[in-house]
């Protein structure tokens, strides 16, 4: 058994060695099971059970390059990070992320709740489940943990401090490339277009200048804006759920950011699956059926978002200029402004960027999925033009309706 | 003699011996004078000379309060940022700051250049003295220093780093309730308001809602916008100026905040001057020959900024979504409503606020004062409404015209 003092990429056998040996998680004769269960683009995560108790905990460890590709050499300080703000995440809306057991910053991994009995959502609503309590659960983790990390609230002195611990240049970069740069340029030349779309695409994003304009305005304010301790990367893929349970992981994004960019991350990885299940679904009623309850999920993740940090920042706020008149709505719109960008952004380069959706790049049938990725991309230019007029839940429905309209179905 | 192996707080003696022995700065046998000279809100100050070679240096020591009110008790550490933002701006923007000969973290001060034969310039202002080309070389400072620390310039890992290092708490909180907070809610009781003026302060700022929301908002700009490596305190008393020369003094309060911060400090200290002697000189020709001079400099002040600006921009940019059309000016016109802002809030704290300026404070005639005060108020007022459109220097002379016609001066 190796000694786990100095850092290794562990192996299955590995894993299961540590939670043994060093964590101390299980006992002695335990019948253990561990497997390699991480399909994201940056870590190495085991999971580790017991046959005979059946008691089970997750082992994430970060490598020094991402899984994706070997272009990104990270800082493994991202999984101090990752084990701080799931921490603070956990204080601020707690029953939303996974519990934290033990942290190892030589071996760069952390031991955490094993979410087995819950499912990627991103995987889940392609399978066309519904989470009737997501939009529920989702707002009050987004109102909580970025309202509660902002100056309205926090201590100015502890807010900076915090601003200092989660300065997080290597995954920052991964972002400032991947959605602010590549998809309306293709920088590096590592967006791979639909070849059905490729025309589209370099006229709709590489070809409009007033477009990456935006863009890059959008790229500053991730650049500049230490408005609250954000998520970072709070898609579908990074959301556990179980009906009665959401559990937001993947943190490693973590730094102080506009709060905008989770909000919008969120909604337009919605509207992702809502595309799907309107491109791919034969059947009109089950279609129907499935893309009605996505479009109350999407409007309701916005409107009780908003509901609640207005009553969160009514009980919260401490700064007192915060507290003048018509501080709070000056303050608010800015952060629907904010998501209405990133939304846009999102669905831009989840579409053509290095890092696809299932959703829309998993649909077979190329008819279907250029019609997916079109609709996909007239509703981002919309939300990042038009981001000083979008605020509520309809809003982007109407907006879906009318892109969806705008590219007919293929038959 | 002291051993300076533990920090206490030094007398001037101590400071001669500190140049003696710690940094040897002195030959054997040398006839040092030491004099305290500090006359700012924070630090301790020494001038050590030697009578017989003349060789001379300074040494600047942090105290654990403020001079100017024990209820700022302050990191030590902010003599640790300005030694090393001394050394960036120098980089920076060479021969505008004093030359660092040494800086110690345990005794929490540090050695620079003896800068006797230039004279702080809010004083010398105030002596009528003329600096042609002060507009110039502020215009470059602040171009240099502002522009070369952006995102749209430097690596944006470095950058971050920079914004790690710089963040400053303690000096920053001040700037938060003195600039932003106090001057429009009294809310610590610290204003002193000059008593023929108290009716005309309460309705003019505690009790203009619509100012106060403003400042509120420019205010969550300085807590979130990290834009550029800012001085933080680039007013009249912060620079040393000869007729060939201007040096930029005491950057304690740097941190990554928005560069219209120290535009609108420059414009702002300069205004002051102009009240000053629009107000109290009373020779119509010799006012004149002044003011027009000092119009001459706040005009070039901001117009040789901008041009400066601009022109640096196109060599030295190196973020590619910074190079698309239109985004320069875009990013721009934001610092230049931040200066506006920024230039009045300034306006309004140096003249009700805890840290009062001489030009204003210092006039003596009761209603020559009373007037200089509302000349003040009234443009700020202006600067902070209309930030959006005040672009140019001569923006700033006709309001400036305009708040001085409408509070004519004392007979």
């Amino acid at each position: 058994m190796a000694g786990f003092d100095k850092y290794f990429l562990m192996k299955a056998q590995d894993a299961a060695d540590y939670a043994t040996g060093k964590l101390k998680f299980f006992e002695a004769g335990a019948d253990l099971e561990t497997k390699e269960i991480g399909d994201g683009n940056l870590n190495y995560i085991f999971r580790v059970v017991d046959r005979k108790s059946g008691k089970s905990v997750v082992i994430k460890q970060a490598g020094s390059t991402a899984r994706i590709s070997e272009d990104f050499v990270l800082s493994l300080d991202r999984n101090r990070i990752e084990n701080d703000i799931l921490k603070l995440e956990g204080e601020l809306a707690p029953g939303f992320v996974p519990k934290v057991y033990a942290y190892d910053p030589i071996m760069n991994c952390c031991a955490m709740e094993d979410l087995s009995d819950h499912l990627i959502m991103r995987g889940a609503l392609l399978q066309r489940k519904k989470y009737p309590l997501f939009a529920d659960h989702i707002s009050t983790f987004m109102a909580n943990t970025l309202l509660l990390t902002c100056d309205a609230v926090m201590d100015h002195k502890k807010k900076k401090a915090l601003v200092g611990s989660f300065i997080n240049p290597d995954l920052c970069e991964i972002t400032e490339d991947l959605v602010y740069t590549e998809p309306f340029n293709d920088l590096k030349k590592r967006n791979d277009l639909f070849a059905p779309n490729k025309d589209f695409f370099e006229k709709e994003l590489y070809g409009d200048d007033a477009l990456r304009l935006e863009a890059a305005k959008l790229k500053f304010d991730f650049f500049q804006n230490a408005q609250c301790l954000i998520h970072g990367d709070l898609h579908t893929g990074s959301v556990f759920v179980r009906p009665d349970s959401t559990k937001v992981i993947d943190p490693e994004f973590a730094y102080y950011g506009p709060a905008g960019y989770d909000v919008g991350n969120v909604l337009a990885n919605l509207v992702f699956a809502w595309i799907n299940a309107d491109t791919t679904i034969a059947e009109p009623a089950a279609q129907a059926d499935y893309t009605s309850w996505l479009e109350e999920t999407i409007a309701q993740s916005l409107d009780l978002f908003k509901q609640k940090w207005r009553a969160l920042w009514d009980k919260a706020v401490t700064e007192p200029t915060a507290k003048y008149p018509g501080f709070a709505e000056w303050y608010f719109d800015g952060i629907l402004r904010d998501t209405a960008g990133v939304t846009g952004l999102e669905l831009c380069r989840r579409t053509v960027g290095l890092a696809k959706v299932k959703d829309i790049a998993g649909i077979e049938n190329p008819a279907q999925r250029t019609r997916a990725e079109r609709v996909a991309i007239s509703l981002a230019k919309r939300c990042i033009f038009e981001r000083d007029l979008i605020r509520s839940g309809e809003d982007y429905l109407r907006l879906l309706a009318w892109a969806a309209a705008k590219h007919p179905r293929a038959k």
